[in-house]
């Protein structure tokens, strides 16, 4: 059975010496991460999921969940217990605002810990992730009354939440959303309507439930102008904040899935559910997009996480596992075969691992400062910064991280051979896993375009004018350092397919939008490649410093330098390939009529 | 749930207008492939396999086999009734040698109804898949008395066949073989040991199993010079062919795993098991290696035929489902949303398949054809250019085939968004099945390496050279033609990286072999793409012509055309990013200390 250890050693190597964390001091709720306390919060943070919850990941996934005839929900085995010590230790509260009982530590340290939480079970950390989320939209939209009610509990971990969006005519297009409000004397609503692929819908953990349900008025607007958000409990609240009666909410079915069996993934049927509206009338789907912006960065932590857990499984069975012998000669001749990692083609698994895991993690975190630094530098610049970059960055973390995060996890299951392929050996479990990552929250097709039709057209094209800025002005920088200088040289080549695949954007798709659709998704992973490079020369820059200054971890930095290389070596190549299909344009990917996919 | 129409059109298209099949009919067994008899033979097979074993595809991965308590094997409902309607049409029986009860007729039919029966129902098709491959091994290696007794009754499908290779200790590395063989005074083997991973191990399909085993006698050198072959029947047959008393080989244990749940994948106890020795003592690897080469075909059939099943469902639901608005504005302002196939995302998904498996079909059955004239071809020079051709592909057709007929699983899962994780819908079936694809009969890094290591080299790179001059040719001819022009130029240029990288491997592989395994894999994909540009661009000619000469089939021959210039525009630009990674060498992917990929 596979075991996880957080990587706690890297997170505290880009929190503390790359991003430098501490010198960030002087702004709001920075001033309690200090170095020390980064570590601290790391290292016990990587402790709880290691062992609290790593534990539970492969019989949480042989368990499932189980719906009662009553239509309640019973977790695994121990999840129970599991968030009763989440909750007890204050995981949830890190990066809540201290109003609302949290801690108000930066989001760039609750990245971190959420990518230990989903890594070591996906399926559990989707609890209190969505419930996050929850809490974003109604920090953002709710009225002080909402927020008073529902926010402390919520970020204690006492009640958890959910987004109710999906319905079964509609998932990507919310225009076509059914459910109806019925507006109540009282200022309440009456919610009618059925949701589907509801995580977390139902279960044991807490004794209530805050759902975030998307409705539509009776006098709305047709498509998405018309949809309003609505806080419908599971048990309703007294004013003094006891619970009261059950609400006309129930999940009606599990579904049965690929993976993440130990989430209960729900149908919800609201039957005149009483709700509560979060904003204005109409303006819901605006009020989701907080939750769902704050959903896709989690969900492109989850595509690192499996592909980290899964690395260090793959990584230890190339290790333990002996089969045949080294292509330049027995390494271990007095063994009968030699471990798998001599074999160059593991090592190229391995390898392409690392090189992903480590990449995806500096950027994660870096994009999670700034979340932070959108709302707390000093001057509307940096704030404009920081904000442009979180809005070009997050489908790239969403889509470009979780394609790659489960071919990582498919390459290690490669790893283990037939061995990987038997449930009983937990590798299969995160491809399974993983799979989901690359579909819920928007599908990475939505992603990609909304990375091309929407954030590269955004204020005329500043933010990614902006990054093209900073890859080419840290490319030039390192070029004199003969450690950095064929990474940047290659980044700066990358950095330059990226532009003339913008560039051939702004020329071919306004005659043709299909054009953009046709390369969106290349788009996504060119621009994945750019930005996970540009990590890769910050790291590679930290690593040499590091060893310069004649540090006593010598092996981890002269990893990191390797581990630079390689990245340089072998993803920075498909730039050009990835430039080449993006200038073929839409020409023949458009011209089949419907049928001609339908005869064979 | 997932419906399956065999593509009879596009193998009828291969098989008769560009391969031209009847144009072989001067060569022994292709007098009875004439166009029409194909024509029959593709659609009644492919009329099975849509109607008989299509339907019990999901049902028999939701079932699963059984293991009783005396160690006999249920398989799921239907599969014994399928399989007798299987037995009874002769399907196992078609390109078996006449004096065997085969029909004698070509591979290259045989090739497209295996596509087919794996398509419908993958965890069936191994049943009586294996078989063909312990026959090929039987007919190669084994004296005329044994191949007396077993194989009519197994070319007729009454008995079936497997493959014992691998145990605990080994799998790839076969020269760690356990397994015992000691002679008897009757000229038998005690065979004894445990095999784990038997496709088809036990079964209730049939009344006996043939079990071809490895293992080794008492004095047997070490390694895979000291492995022998070995039929052992689960029931020992008398002389008469009557059954008889039952074997001491048992079926241990099934197997749980992510996928092909309806084909029961056995440990195999040999208690001192009475077996019959296949070809020379010691030899038994190359005996095995006759049965593998032709099962690794059969595999990249199979990922291709996952692919395809796939691909009819991905392709049906962006038809059906209503999702959004084109981006050149309403496709269909009538309804309230266009289909999903308006997006240019989901048909990049849908034409990159489409591409896929048009062109890995026309590969495999070209090879296919290249197998029939290795044996029937009139001069040893045209035997010899067959057989190069088959041992060059063969690994590409495993590896790239499998590896690319996963991703294509995945993309048309990825079609149907969050409902193609819901297993009712079957989507998700189709990707645990055909990820079993890259792992077994030599995982796919093996095949690279085969590729690179053996074939390459073999006969000074005969084999690989003739390949050159064979694209380069039709490449040159294609040029004038201006409907061929395009993929022609991209075609060449993607053979020129082939041949770079070649060079590469020779100028860079003594002195470290390392290089060769480093660029294994991104080589074999290369190649994967260069061969499936030579098929497009035949396709392409043979599309063309037909226009040209006035074919009623219009949309069809227009289709092969567009499909062409997309496989050029989206497939051809990855050779030069492959041939730089093989240009990376190995010194960073080689440099670490095993122990930097267990401490994070």
């Amino acid at each position: 059975m596979p075991s996880y250890k957080a990587p706690t050693r890297d997170a505290r190597f880009i929190i503390n010496e790359v991003l430098k964390l501490e010198s960030y001091g002087n702004l709001p709720g920075f001033d309690g991460a200090t170095a020390d306390i980064v570590d601290v919060v790391i290292e016990e943070a990587g402790k709880f999921a290691g062992e609290v919850l790593a534990p539970l990941n492969a019989s949480g996934d042989a368990q499932g969940c189980t719906r009662q005839a009553d239509g309640s929900v019973i977790t695994p085995e121990g999840f129970k217990e599991a968030h009763r010590q989440f909750r007890e230790a204050g995981w949830g509260t890190l990066s809540a605002p201290t109003e609302f009982g949290g801690q108000g530590m930066p989001h760039v340290l609750g990245f971190a810990i959420e990518e230990f939480m989903s890594a070591a079970n996906q399926a559990f950390a989707m609890y209190p992730g969505l419930t996050d989320g929850a809490v974003s939209a109604l920090l953002a939209k709710g009225s002080p009354e909402l927020q008073a009610k529902y926010v402390l509990k919520m970020v204690a971990n006492e009640w958890l939440g959910t987004m109710n969006l999906t319905e079964p005519q509609c998932g990507t297009d919310l225009g076509l959303i059914r459910t109806k409000a019925e507006p109540q004397a009282d200022g309440s609503y009456a919610i009618t309507g059925t949701k589907i692929f509801i995580s977390a819908g139902e279960h044991d953990l807490t004794d209530n439930i805050i759902h975030l349900v998307l409705a539509r008025l009776p006098d709305a607007p047709e498509g998405t102008k018309g949809i309003s958000l609505f806080v419908v409990p599971k048990l309703l609240v007294n004013d003094d904040g006891s619970l009261g009666a059950r609400n006309a909410v129930s999940c009606g079915a599990i579904e049965h899935k690929m993976g993440i069996h130990a989430n209960a993934t729900c149908v919800m049927n609201y039957d005149g559910a009483t709700g509560w509206l979060v904003g204005e009338e109409n303006k819901g789907l605006a009020a989701m997009f907080i939750m769902m912006n704050a959903a896709r960065l989690g969900v492109g932590l989850q595509g690192l996480a499996q592909a980290e857990h899964a690395y260090q499984n793959g990584a230890a069975y190339a290790i333990e596992r002996r089969q045949g012998r080294a292509l330049t000669g027995p390494a271990q001749p007095q063994e009968k075969a030699d471990p798998l990692i001599v074999h160059p083609d593991v090592r190229r698994m391995l390898m392409d691992a690392k090189a992903f895991t480590e990449g995806l993690r500096a950027l994660g975190l870096w994009i999670g400062l700034q979340v932070d630094l959108a709302h707390r530098a000093p001057s509307d610049e940096e704030r404009q910064a920081a904000d442009d970059l979180v809005g070009l960055l997050t489908p790239v973390i969403k889509g470009y991280g979780t394609d790659r995060g489960f071919a990582t996890a498919v390459d290690m299951q490669q790893i283990w051979g037939g061995h990987g392929y038997i449930v009983e050996n937990g590798m299969e479990q995160f491809v399974r896993d993983a799979r989901i990552a690359m579909i819920y929250e928007g599908a990475n097709g939505v992603q990609a375009m909304d990375l091309v039709g929407r954030k590269l057209a955004a204020g005329g094209g500043r933010a990614i004018q902006a990054f093209f800025a900073l890859v080419d002005g840290e490319c030039a920088a390192a070029k004199g350092d003969e450690r950095l200088s064929d990474l940047a040289a290659r980044l700066e080549r990358a950095n330059g397919e990226l532009k003339a695949a913008t560039m051939w954007f702004l020329q071919n798709a306004m005659a043709n939008p299909n054009n953009a659709g046709a390369g969106a998704t290349p788009y996504m992973h060119l621009t994945g490649i750019v930005a996970l490079g540009l990590m890769w020369l910050r790291m590679a820059k930290t690593a040499a410093a590091a060893l310069a200054d004649g540090s006593s971890d010598k092996a981890f930095y002269e990893a990191k330098l390797v581990t630079a290389r390689y990245f340089g070596e072998r993803f920075t190549p498909d730039a050009g390939a990835l430039r080449r299909k993006i200038e073929a344009g839409s020409e023949a990917m458009m011209a089949l009529d419907a049928e001609m996919f339908t005869t064979a």
